[in-house]
């Protein structure tokens, strides 16, 4: 498994400079790199760190350039990188398995080619697979969900009736994709079920978390556009619709009924409350609880979350509040001071006068 | 599948205003509605959106009179739109399946009459299940499980040992019922788990959502009163006693030992101290972190949380904080420029003082 | 299963005031317990609601001495009265099952002496269990996992690839330990996901809660170090480095690359920014959002988290804000008020100047 550092910079199509015939047995990140090993700075602020490291050589962008070590130069140092870790460290390929004779496939399934079923996998009525999914172990698909090709469901994930999937989709153990929407009408004191006609339609090269919940919609669907991403532990409400290529960070929280458009960003535990339009390429700050809709572009964040340039000054003065406190209360005791000086100024000055008019 | 007006008006028991021989083809959401469709319109406000959409029909309520477009007047919207949608759009119906021999179900269960059991579903021993109860695929009842009748869990939800379940409670996809409460005494530097001798018992009626965990009572049990409706992702700690009716929405957590009264509302993110007592009636918002008691039919928000009326006003004012900065600062000058002022005049007023003594 | 208090005394090697003769038949704790019953109050605060219950007896520590009841002193008073509660309601023995031929197991996993496997658990391809671990129903062991000793999976968890786990671990229901890392590459508008080479290690002595999620590392490994609690729902990134002996309560989300020394406490919901450093017995309080590196024992508190010293004084000038607000103004007119004063005092004592220089 060894390799030249010729070797390497050939393999990621790099510039090499430094002594191209050693050898370098690994590629481990700076944090935990040994003397042999290769590793990588993408930020010129690493140089510290590598040069008190005791790596064997560096990959590094266009933009730095590393002293006293041996270094490739590439204009992508983690796709670069991640060739090299493959090479020392080859992942477990995935030979294909076919549908196993341990998954519960109901007769009235369309099952695609080249499809995997893992064991105890469940697969219901009139469930519809594309060519190339992988169903693990566990993995739930109740009646109707359609799946297009190439999609992956981890284990134990749970779709619920009439998912949609689109191509090449991801959904990670234990997702839970169109469980009942929480919605009640309180009748004589009792909470009763709003409907739950709706379903989930999944776009294509979507990514859910693991544990993430997607809720279905009321009425009608609740939608995630291509290419958007949701991280682990997210709740998406019923009848939300969000726009493509979205990323949702970990335990981001949306009611039911928003809307978002493309390129949005949430920041991890991010609130959003129900109803709310988020614009095209905004962004709301990781743990902000926003009760207002986002105009495109901008930046909300806080509690409750705001454009960005009027909540610093407010952080800021938050942080000198106690100093306020004590200036305004000193400045009190000031002003009291001066009015009674003022008023026994005006009132010996004005005894003269009196004494004048005696 | 189409139906005139006349019809629809029939179906619902509603009072039509316009053209009864009018056909519709579908019931769909304002957002999303077509020609030729009928949608619902529960509020005043929604007038202007409705005038622009090419929907055929509306179902209002009686203190809405839309122009421009029939009309079917009905005291209950939603409950009359769900009746025309599951009309067009009939949801799947789910044929009782009854137990399936790939369902792993222990000798010692006692199975009542008209259950379903899916495929890789798991019944330990003693479990024991009502009549009508429905356990999806995957699902996990742990030894000493008591369901009530008409209960349904969905996929991969895990019951520990001895969980109680009420009559037609609905445990969604994922949800772990009875796991080991969080509370360790740390002895020589580790920390040892303390007793996990309590269970859940959950009442009747009551819904609890997708991933969801509540822990076991450390000696004695947790407990969620009837009626009661819990989001997706809640976590509820051990030893907490919910009452009947409560509401959690998504992501609330509680700590151990909590206390609710009835009817009490928690807004999604909401995080509840331990040991806390919540009264009836009682409103933690979306969000706030609850650190004190909340009395009777109150509303807490904010971090910490306090009683709304308090809060609006710290609010307001921290949005004016930096002009409060400015102005304190500006004041604080001119406090010193009167000062200054004021002393030179008493050296000055002092003077013919000390010229008269003279 | 009734015992007199000298027995239970003798079981708890406590030491008994009152009568010795008096049968008890049940342990509960205050807040339920009933006559004939034995309770705990592990602290003097107690002492009212001790004296309102009917208890028949009370186990205290040695610096509690209660009125008008019988009691047991010991100096653990929770660990005495497990054992009681124990007795009375003696947990469930779970028999050891052994493999059952319902679980899905590779034929080139290697099982250690003593384990048990569930129905539909599944054992995935190289595998490896150390002996007396045992599998839960549905739990999913990903091709390449490695369980050391005695180690608990609970049901429908699900180790991805490669995850390494410490002896004696526990891991919930419905955990995700290995996902996916949530990093991506955002080329020509598509977001392509970052290498996924790293693993999960797990230590020994560590628990994880029911539905928390632990991502996988980039290149290396995420790790949990040994004696590491972690509750329900919490959410760690890809990267992370948790220490010994830390305790991260329920629904905590740590962003990735995030590293903890030894013994760090974190609050419920917690959030914490990727790629920051928390020193030994550091403390982070629960729902604060920490933004900066915490020192060694330093305790932060709020959004943005910040030192305790440091908080407490401003949130304390948060709820006068409303106040100093009034004051301000009130101040800002009574200083103006004097400057007008000033000015037509200083214009009035000018005039006797210039009527004097008349």
């Amino acid at each position: 498994m060894r390799m030249t550092l010729s070797q390497i910079a050939e393999l990621v199509e790099g510039e090499l400079t430094g002594n191209g015939e050693l050898e370098i047995h690994g590629a481990t990140i700076l944090r935990d790199v040994q003397e042999g090993e290769i590793t990588l700075a993408d930020d010129e602020k690493q140089a510290e760190r590598l040069t008190a490291s005791p790596a064997s050589a560096v990959i590094v962008p266009p933009d730095f350039t590393p002293e006293g070590i041996a270094y490739i130069t590439v204009p992508h140092v983690h796709r670069a990188f991640t060739a090299i870790a493959t090479h020392f460290q080859p992942p477990r390929t995935q030979a294909r398995t076919g549908i196993s004779p341990a998954a519960h496939i109901n007769p009235s399934a369309t099952i695609g080619a080249n499809v995997d079923i893992h064991p105890s996998a469940s697969v219901g009525e009139d469930v519809v697979l594309g060519d190339g999914c992988t169903i693990h172990s566990g993995a739930c698909l109740m009646a109707g969900t359609v799946l297009g090709p190439e999609v992956t469901i981890f284990p134990n994930a749970v779709l619920y009736e009439d998912t949609q999937v689109g191509a090449r989709s991801v959904i990670h153990a234990g997702a839970s994709i169109g469980a009942y929407g929480f919605g009640y009408d309180t009748v004589e004191g009792a909470h009763q079920r709003g409907a739950q006609l709706g379903r989930v339609e999944i776009g294509d090269d979507v990514e859910i978390g693991a544990n993430t919940t997607i809720d279905r919609g009321t009425y009608g669907p609740t939608t995630i556009g291509d290419g958007t991403k949701i991280d682990n532990l997210v709740m998406i409400g019923h009848n939300c619709r969000l726009g493509k290529h979205n990323i949702l960070c970990s335990q981001v929280g949306m009611a039911g009924s928003c809307e978002t458009g493309d390129y949005v960003v949430m920041g991890g535990q991010a609130g959003i409350k129900d109803h709310l339009k988020i614009g095209n390429f905004a962004k709301v700050a990781a743990t902000s609880s926003l009760m207002t809709d986002v105009p495109d572009n901008a930046t909300y964040v806080g509690t409750p979350a705001m454009a960005e340039r009027e909540l610093w000054p407010i952080i800021a003065s938050q942080k000198k509040l106690p100093e306020m406190r004590k200036m305004l209360k000193r400045l009190s005791r000031k002003v009291d001071e001066l009015a009674a000086q003022a008023s026994s100024a005006q009132a010996s000055s004005a005894q003269p006068d009196r004494s004048e008019a005696a």
